[in-house]
C-alpha cells in the first residue's frame, strides 16, 4: 500500500511534494499543498479554540486527556499514560506533578503492588472533568459541523495514519 | 452544508464528540474519536520528524515557510507575511529578528515606497533554503507515501476546512 501511493504519486504529473518546483506564483500555494502545513495550521487553528474556550484557557489538552484516562481508568499507571499519550515518561511526570498541585489528581499507591503508583481523579477534579467535558464537547462540536458525518470518520482515520 | 453536517451526526447514533458519554472502557477509544485529540497528535508526529530530520533541529517549520515566500515573493511585506502564516504581527517581528540574525533574510526599504520594509533573502540564505527543501521534501515523502494520492488530496483539502 505505502509503496502504492509513492509510486503513483511520482509517476502522476502532480508532486505536492517537490519542494523544489517554487519558481513563479507567490510560494503559497506551494506552501498550501504540503502536508505538514496543513496539519500544523489545522493544530494552531483546534489549539487556539481550546484555549479560548476551555477551562479558561488553564487546561491544555493534554491535561484534559490525563483527566479522562484517570476517569476512565481509576488507578491508571503513568507508564499506561505516557504510552497512551505518547509521550516521554518526563514529561508526563511534569505534568502530573502540576495536575496534583492543583488538586484534580493524586497518586496512591496500589493495593496489590506497593511499588506501583496509580493516578485517581480527586473529587475537585471529577467536578473540574464534569465542566471541562462540556467545553469539550461544544469546542469539538464547532469543528465537527465543517463536515458530513461520512468526511469526518474519513478525516479521523485518515488523520490515524499520520500519528499511528 | 454546516447545518447538515451537524444534524447528520446529532440524528445518528455515532457522536464522537459526545464527551459526556465515557462509562466504560478505558477511555482511550473516546479520546480517539476526538477531532482535537487526532489534529494534536498528527501534529507531534510531523513535528517529530520534522524537527529530527530538518535544518538539524535548528529550523522550525514557520521558518522554513516565511524562507519559501521570501523567495516566491522577494521583498514581500511583514504585514502579508503575518496574514499569509496567520501568525501576529509581534511574533512575526520577532521570527524575522532572528532569522535576520543568522544572516538568512535582511529587511530592506521598498524603493517605490520608503515607508515599507520588505524581506529578502540574503545569498546565505538562497543557499540555506535549497539544502533545506531537500530535507523538507524527504520529511513530507515520508508521510504522503501512507496514502494514494485520492487519500491524500482529500486529507489536505479536509484540513484545509479545519483552518480556513
Amino acid at each position: 500500500m505505502k509503496r502504492t501511493g509513492r509510486n503513483a504519486a511520482e509517476s502522476s504529473g502532480r508532486r505536492p511534494a517537490r519542494v523544489t518546483a517554487v519558481s513563479g506564483g507567490d510560494g503559497l500555494p506551494m506552501l498550501q499543498s504540503l502536508l505538514g502545513y496543513n496539519v500544523r495550521r489545522a493544530h494552531v487553528s483546534m489549539a487556539r479554540d481550546f484555549q479560548r474556550h476551555v477551562g479558561q484557557g488553564k487546561v491544555r489538552p493534554v491535561v484534559f486527556s490525563i483527566l479522562l484516562l484517570a476517569e476512565a481508568q481509576p488507578g491508571i499507571a503513568q507508564v499506561e499514560l505516557a504510552h497512551k499519550l505518547a509521550l516521554d515518561k518526563a514529561s508526563l511526570v511534569a505534568l502530573i506533578d502540576r495536575i496534583e498541585g492543583s488538586g484534580l489528581v493524586e497518586r496512591r499507591r496500589s493495593t496489590q503492588d506497593r511499588r506501583r503508583q496509580g493516578l485517581f481523579l480527586t473529587p475537585q477534579g471529577i467536578l473540574r472533568l464534569q465542566a471541562l467535558k462540556d467545553e469539550v464537547g461544544r469546542h469539538e462540536r464547532r469543528f465537527m459541523e465543517r463536515f458530513t458525518p461520512v468526511e469526518l470518520a474519513l478525516l479521523v482515520s485518515l488523520l490515524q495514519r499520520l500519528h499511528d
